[in-house]
């Protein structure tokens, strides 16, 4: 059996996921697309970098854009309870013998870098940069109106392998999943902050970031979006959706920005705070687990992903079968 | 019995009511409140007036807002099918003894105006100069995003006058309607167009322009409207709602532009082109008919109006009684 | 060139598109589909033979389910202003050598079909039983929450010809219209209510019903059906959409009833009773004509019909060429 | 300074406010107002009490209503993280001196009674029955599509003690709150679960419960029971509102049940996760606090409240000013 119970001991305490580091090709470009067109708040740029945030938000940055070569993504960012958390999570890997590392990051008091054993490259920060909140300020409320930075979801070449690293080891709590037949982790959705997930993982070629979701407060807003992205000429980006799906209950749209990183607008979830909650299996061969209605996932959708600078990818894992091979109809 | 026959037999076609014609006191005031806010398209400036006009439309202008000393109204603009109709209106109102005179309107072919017996100053076009609609150009959508010009609701000293010329006279129909307990027009919603109303009138002090109504396609425009209202320095111009009438079935808003001319925003509503759509007549003491929910309107809603420029006002000649004098909570 | 100009000279008035009637296989599978999930008031059932509106009509049907051995269509429902004008009309097109016939239809007054020279089954009445509207009757808002039948698509074997007569003899005006190569019309919106169509004319296979619409009030009703649809077993039934349609603006859906007949529940359009409107021509290779966004129409949209009954089918007159044979992506 | 530190130190921990037990006169009324017009979903009934839960919620209730001859309040209900938690919260309250007892209550494994020091009767929790979540189940969306209990507001004669309470002994976090002229607390909002509260408090007479505030997916639901309520014969149930507070972001209604309890129906607040989340202090003289928008409050809205069963009620500690006692207009 796959499933592993949830550790209440470890001695840091993660709150939720944070923030991408994406590095984008033209900074105009994807200017034009977070903040014109999505509505993202504009932070500061500094330098060739620019930092934006939700308008609910009043942390300094959801996302990091940083001009460069190759559109990569730098790293996976989360944010702790306290400064101490950092040093006990130091600890902690290093005794596990995990790589860890002190990193500089703009607007972020200390950052500490950690590598997965799947080789995620994920970031932990207790303190940025606080900033106001611009969640009353309705003027400000264009496009998709992004609220806040939801969630991470990557394609990792071992899921059961990772899954079980973030519940025990990062003290994630599992809210849905599915097997394999053969009884493995093939993709299960994990949170800290109470509603569906704060980290998902998939199985397949990886590690790789297959998107970030934004939460945004109506159906509307993302209708809106759809209607702003095909008459200013971002058609193209848009890749599913909008659609419901079965896991999370979320209506959701998959867009790709002008380096092909992809975030899912979306809006619709639940609460998920309470501890005897049990997290919901699906089978693979149920078709209103990824889709309960909505146009089939185009073949980009279940292949393309972002991949992390420096980590090497390599191929699943996970013996495939009948079922998940022919998945693409089935996921 | 208070109501007439619709007459079919009218020499010209009012397609629909089209715009309003006000003073107002400080132009950029009003560009801020109708295009900044309201989200209106500015056609063009032409001296110290301007020219607006919704979303949807290809009509030059549905609101031209001209630079004065008092705000008041110049004109209510309605569309004729075609020039001719503008010849056969003004032989015809020429034979009844009503004042009608040829005015110059920039960006309209010719413009015919008809001052009604009870004071109205209408005004008659066929063509105005087309421009493009912006209903596809989403990007443009901003504040209320306002779709179109709907209609116009008159204060008339004599409701039972105003209403038999509009029926008899102007070819207009009836929809709703309200009568006093001696059987005499109250209310009255009356259109060309094919849904609620282009015109309605109402018992009171007049003539005077209580409103003009405007359509926008969701419920969320509205509250849009409302929330950058009220964090944009604008929350005294909310007059009265959001709410939904029984009449008309709109889900309303009542706002105030910097001159206190009255804006009904609103959405929802029906068709109304069937011959033998029978009229809906509401009593006076139904508390549905005003107000199916919402809060009770303030005294100023149904005591402040615009004047029109030139024209007198009078107390209604309609005799009260004491459900009519403490209407107040009624209407 | 393929554009005429409308006919106002006719000495009949076609109010609008009011009904269609159907056989179905089986009237209880009809009556889940269209009273359960779709939402619409049933007004009567006489034997085997169901009688549907609207929530904000005040006509006896918008959809005749007579059940049947084969689902096809009986014919195409119009509602004219008065009953002189099927006396007119019946001497109209009985001089034009088109078979007219005076045919009995429950709680329709009188009832006069004529059969369009490309064998589009018209029916037309002045006066339906009257029934009560249920538009503020917020306990029947369900499903889609359906307000009005809207407009009626059909496939013609010759576009050109079919739009001519709707034109010419049937008094309707054109709003959008696609062109082949060669300056024929491929596809071509018309109407005679005020807003984009009553009738739809597209080029291929037929005659036979591509589809009925039925208007709703918001997005978050269509939403609401496609949620309810995939958790009642109706997954399969959903079609196309959602998504924007460039023509019309409509934000629309498609699904198949039980047999098979295709409703298009949609909202937004816009008014089009200016006289002075100009037709909207699209280029056949415009993307964003059939889908301003969304997924692609499958095959399915663009080959199936409803049959009419007792109506042979036969292939389309209209000379193909490389863009349109290949136009199943670009329609 | 009345603002103190939150306590992470506590031996137990709250997860959630749960629900709220009333005695209502007819268990029929409340039945058709909770069931078929709000929405809830029936649980079961047991002798003359029916528990209610929302569509998404898997715990066996968010409503205890049992008939009785008074309308009152007999608890409101929290859910703790394990059933250890109820040991260590009998042992810490005691020491304080606090009264505390097992009380039996059906469907929960083991409930704690902890009267509060200003009188509040607080029930713990840490296991319901288990039941089936609705929310795939959209044919059960009626009404306000209620999807969850989501806080509990409560008037206190001595709101600087019962937030210190919240604070200090029960782990709430403060995140928006008002103070007197003196610098005493007036109202506060605190929360467990991550969102702007599970607990409010505000000074008046009492300990009385002033409403239990329910979660929905938008604003068209509210939109909707506001329809309904206003059709179905519940207009006067109507309180206050739609509007949009200042404090919280939320776009709110205020209705009352039969028996006079208040519910909040509302959508949109925001994330409060983070520890180093500032709380957000308001000026009593702030009118956007209270009402971004929307009619002023009734003064039933400010004066009416539930009583808790076998609790006096007294005027409140805390010394008014003229801001205060004159605050019906600006609370």
């Amino acid at each position: 059996m796959a499933l592993i119970n949830h550790n209440h001991q470890l001695p840091f305490n993660i709150l939720r996921c944070s923030h991408t580091h994406y590095i984008v090709k033209d900074l105009e470009e994807s200017r034009k697309f977070y903040v014109d067109i999505m509505g993202f708040i504009e932070t500061e740029q500094v330098g060739r970098t620019l930092y934006l945030r939700g308008l609910e938000e009043k942390n300094h940055h959801c996302y990091v854009l940083e001009e460069g070569e190759t559109p990569e993504v730098i790293a996976l960012g989360f944010k702790v309870a306290f400064e101490e958390d950092l040093d006990k999570m130091h600890a902690y890997f290093s005794d596990m013998g995990i790589q860890v590392e002190w990193v500089e990051r703009y607007a972020e008091n200390r950052t500490l870098s950690v590598s997965s054993p799947q080789g995620l490259p994920l970031e932990f920060h207790a303190v940025q940069t606080r900033v106001p909140t611009m969640m009353r300020e309705f003027a400000k409320y264009k496009g998709l109106a992004p609220l806040r930075f939801d969630h991470i979801n990557c394609f990792t070449p071992n899921c059961q392998a990772s899954y079980e690293f973030a519940i025990q080891h990062l003290g994630f709590r599992l809210t849905e999943y599915t097997l394999t037949e053969k009884g493995d982790m093939w993709a299960a959705w994990t949170h800290r902050k109470g509603n569906v997930h704060d980290l998902a993982l998939t199985n397949g070629k990886g590690p790789r970031l297959h998107h970030t979701g934004i939460w945004t407060a109506s159906i509307n807003n993302i209708i809106h979006l759809l209607d702003l992205m095909a008459s200013e000429g971002y058609v193209d980006n848009i890749e599913r959706g909008p659609g419901r799906h079965g896991i999370s209950n979320a209506f959701f749209l998959y867009i790709l920005d002008p380096d092909g990183h992809r975030l899912e607008p979306f809006t619709s979830d639940y609460l998920t705070v309470d501890t005897d909650w049990e997290p919901l299996g699906w089978d693979l061969r149920d078709p209103k687990r990824q889709t309960l209605w909505g146009a089939p996932a185009p073949k980009s959708w279940f292949e393309h992903g972002s991949v992390f600078k420096g980590v090497d990818v390599r191929e699943s894992d996970i013996e495939s079968n009948p079922i998940i091979s022919g998945a693409e109809d089935l996921i």
